[in-house]
Order: structure tokens, then sequence, then C-alpha cells
């Protein structure tokens, strides 16, 4: 764990005392969260993550300094010494969780029954149990169980 | 449930058969999930969204009249019948699981310990437990543990 506020080249937080906003700050952009999804899924170069997106080059290149630069992504270079290699950090690799909630959303929602899409599969080959948020206590956690507490001071 | 495909005002899908990609061709941009965050902690009128992002009014115009076409807001008129309201559909109050995993994710790196931050609390006062991916035993799932296998026809 830690803080990635240092890393930002952003210039000030959209609402600082929402852990929302300041997500969304970091990483809330479709390129981004793009290039996140397949870097979990193995991109590891720019060519990868450019055929795999099919992203433009100069969007690319800023997406990728970006989150280089908030500290999702690192650089590494590939062993043959030649060829830049980009992986997640630890905190890159906890945004999982936020690929799996829009992940199972889109199978509900964006998808009429006879279009394919891909699934996401666990090590026995059968999809994840759905993700749902759940209280203190254990049980189903809802928009209408919930209260946003705001902080005393910004 | 059902399909949010036949209300987007999308030309096409960045990546059609990947349900990531679709979620957040539909609603993966900072303002309209902080529109959603927002519907979600209660705010219904132009003016409640505009005060608590602090949004531009033409962008916020924009905004809404996507999240309506997309399916995640619809109109309502206030009792008093003046009032335009926004609020959250189905499919848009069921994007509180990627809300959670926003501001967990948030809370874990977005933050020095000296500053505060929102928090959300569950009906007995208490924070939400760890969202966290789960296979279909019930083990925790991650990145390493998972594969995405891809749907055969496009």
């Amino acid at each position: 764990m830690g803080s990635l506020t240092h890393r930002a080249d952003l210039g000030s937080w959209t609402d600082p005392t929402c852990p929302v906003a300041r997500a969304l700050d970091l990483v809330g952009d479709r390129w981004s969260l793009l290039i996140i999804r397949d870097a979990m899924d193995d991109a590891r170069s720019f060519t990868d993550f450019q055929r795999r997106t099919g992203i433009a080059r100069n969007i690319l290149t800023d997406r990728l300094r970006r989150l280089i630069e908030r500290g999702i992504l690192e650089r590494q270079t590939a062993s043959s010494g030649r060829r830049q290699l980009y992986v997640l950090t630890d905190a890159g690799r906890d945004l999982f969780t936020v690929m799996v909630a829009l992940r199972q959303w889109g199978e509900r929602y964006a998808y009429d029954s006879d279009e394919e899409h891909s699934v996401l599969l666990d090590a026995a080959g059968l999809p994840l149990a759905d993700l749902r948020p759940a209280s203190s206590h254990g049980v189903t956690a809802t928009v209408e169980t919930t209260t946003v507490v705001r902080a005393t001071s910004p």
C-alpha cells in the first residue's frame, strides 16, 4: 500500500476528499483503463498495447507516460536488452477489482442475448462469482443501505 | 437486466467482444462516473449535480443527455411539476459495485496517511467489507489466477 499522490502529475484533485474522484483523476479515462486491462492480460510492449487497443500511437505514448508517472505501470527492459516493457505495479494490479466490476456490469447490460463476448475464468475454468459489495457483517450492501459521510475538513 | 446497446448513441464499440470495453464506452469517462456517484448520493436536479461536481454547465448538460440516451439515468418531473429530476435506472444503480471498487482502491492508494476523506458506511455505521473478486469456489481471484478467453467470433 502507499500513496500515489506524490507521483501524480495532476495540477490538483477534482474533489480532494472523495476517494472515488481521486481514483478517477488517476485512472478514470477510457484509454488508460483499456491499457490496464491489457496489461492484466499479458500485454507488455508498446506494440502489444497498440495492437490490442487499436489506439493511436501518440495517445498511447501519452497514456503510458501518465500511467508510469502515476505509479500504475513501471518500465522494465526486456531480457534481450533492447525493448522497453510496461508492467503493472502493485497499485496497478490491485485495479483488478475495478476491472472485474466493469466486466460483470458490461456482461449484464451491454450485450444482447445473441452477442458473444470474452469471459474471465478462474483456475478451474469457471466464471468468477458475482462481485457484490457487502456490509461489515457480510450482508449485501446497495446504494439504498449505505451512506456517504463527508470528511470534516477538506 | 437487459441490453443497453440499442440505446447507445455510439457510432460503434471500441472493442465489441470485450465487456470491460463496452462498459467503458457507456460510462467510462470521469465526469459521467462522478455524476453517477452523486446520483447514488441523492443528487437529483441539474443544480445538485452542478454544485457537487463543480462541472461546467455545458459539459453537465452533455453528460446528462448521454447518460439518459444510454439508459443509465432517466428523467422525472418533480412533484412540484416544474423541475426536471435525473434518477438512476436499474442499470445505473447496479454500477454501485464499480463505484465501491473505485472508492476502495482510492482509499488504499490515493491518500497520504494524514489526509482526510469521505467514508461509505453500511446501515450499522461501519465501513463496508473489502470488495475482492472470488472464484466460482469462493477463493480470492487475482490477475494471476484468472484468464481471459476471447469470444470465438467477433
